[in-house]
């Protein structure tokens, strides 16, 4: 019987590639996403776009408004820093789109997602150019995490091991590009942006990137590196 | 300064002892609670009563619907167990009104607000008698959430220590109940039931405890053990 794994889901380039990964090591892939208060609810629906293309079992989305107590440009209202990357800015401190705690409420929720089906296996995209800014994206923090899951539900009490799948660890923006292209993932689905523009001109009339966040601006170094031509923009 | 803790806060006699406790501390405490689809909104009009007596800076409600997927009497449509514990059920059993992963999602978004505050103090009303059913609130369970806090945020990359209190940990309902008198907690303002009747003949016209559920013998024990008439019956 396939085992059921529940893989995060942002609708971004990386949690696209790791629900593939999830697909292609024989999980049945239940996906997970949030409507958190994120100013920019494209990212939804390159999430739905994603789940159904790669063949999630089920695309569940659950609300929580963490903008009830803000602290991020993701949800509250800073401005998204734009060119910080290739202006030089110090991309080893904690950026302002940081999301408070973020991957541990998500994993969390995750987790307890897991637990109602039964399931072993949770997946995260995070990957080693997300380690230098963002804590919770660190090995060291994946690690405390998989080891506190085990402790805090039935399955742990039973014995059964909960693993949590990082499977983009090690990879950089261009090999997270290459792998996904073997993996068959179709990039032109995802949408990576922090801060999309609204205008008709995106590709099939969808939000179209804003090139200049650093999430922009990793993708489309990866792309370059891999060789690729990015298909979303 | 006044240092801020965030406060998890039910309605119930456990978390409403919690907050006196961070109070009592010299903490200036940001209580939270959600709304997560739990079957009985009581429960927040009670955590409301308590978080203004006992004097909460704020009081936070997060919306999160848990119900999305299910798997506890205490959000799905499965029946609360009646006299399970009088009529010698096992009480080492992971009980139906466990939700799964529920402490594990609450302290995860109280990770987040505290973040946000700049708190490194978080409250939790988690207590002996718990321990025996629940997994999420064994003293392990807490030792390693907060080892894993300590990696996920900011304040942890800052080398400020983040500290998760279990100040009942230790107790059985009779010692919270001697406690809560102590600090002033007025016990007529909580609501411990899992399965509150809506009636008029609750105190003041609020809903009434069932008087039968696991949560409600063992507070109707606490009380008896701890010689005080419980003012919310």
């Amino acid at each position: 019987m396939t085992q059921p794994a529940v893989v995060l889901l942002s609708g971004g380039m990386d949690s696209a590639v790791s629900l593939a990964e999830a697909k292609s090591a024989g999980f049945a892939p239940h996906a997970l996403s949030f409507d958190y208060g994120q100013r920019h609810r494209e990212e939804l629906d390159a999430a739905r776009r994603v789940a159904r293309a790669i063949g999630a079992v089920q695309h569940v989305v659950i609300e929580l408004n963490l903008r009830a107590f803000g602290g991020s440009a993701l949800t509250a209202d800073i401005d998204v820093p734009k060119d910080r990357i290739e202006h030089g800015g110090d991309t080893h401190a904690i950026p302002v789109t940081y999301v408070p705690a973020r991957n541990t409420i998500f994993l969390s929720v995750a987790l307890g997602f897991a637990e109602t089906l039964n399931a072993c296996d949770l997946f995260i995209g995070v990957n080693a150019i997300d380690y230098s800014g963002y804590p919770d994206c660190r090995p060291e923090f994946i690690a405390a995490f998989e080891r506190m899951a085990n402790l805090a539900t039935k399955m742990g009490v039973e014995g059964r091991h909960i693993t949590l799948h990082a499977p983009l660890a090690a990879m950089g923006k261009a090999a997270i590009v290459r792998r996904g292209m073997e993996l068959g993932v179709d990039f032109g689905d995802t949408l990576t942006c922090y801060d999309p523009i609204m205008t008709r001109e995106g590709r099939e009339g969808r939000a179209a990137a804003c090139g200049h966040c650093d999430a922009c601006i990793l993708r489309a170094q990866g792309f370059r590196e891999a060789g690729v031509r990015d298909p979303a923009r």
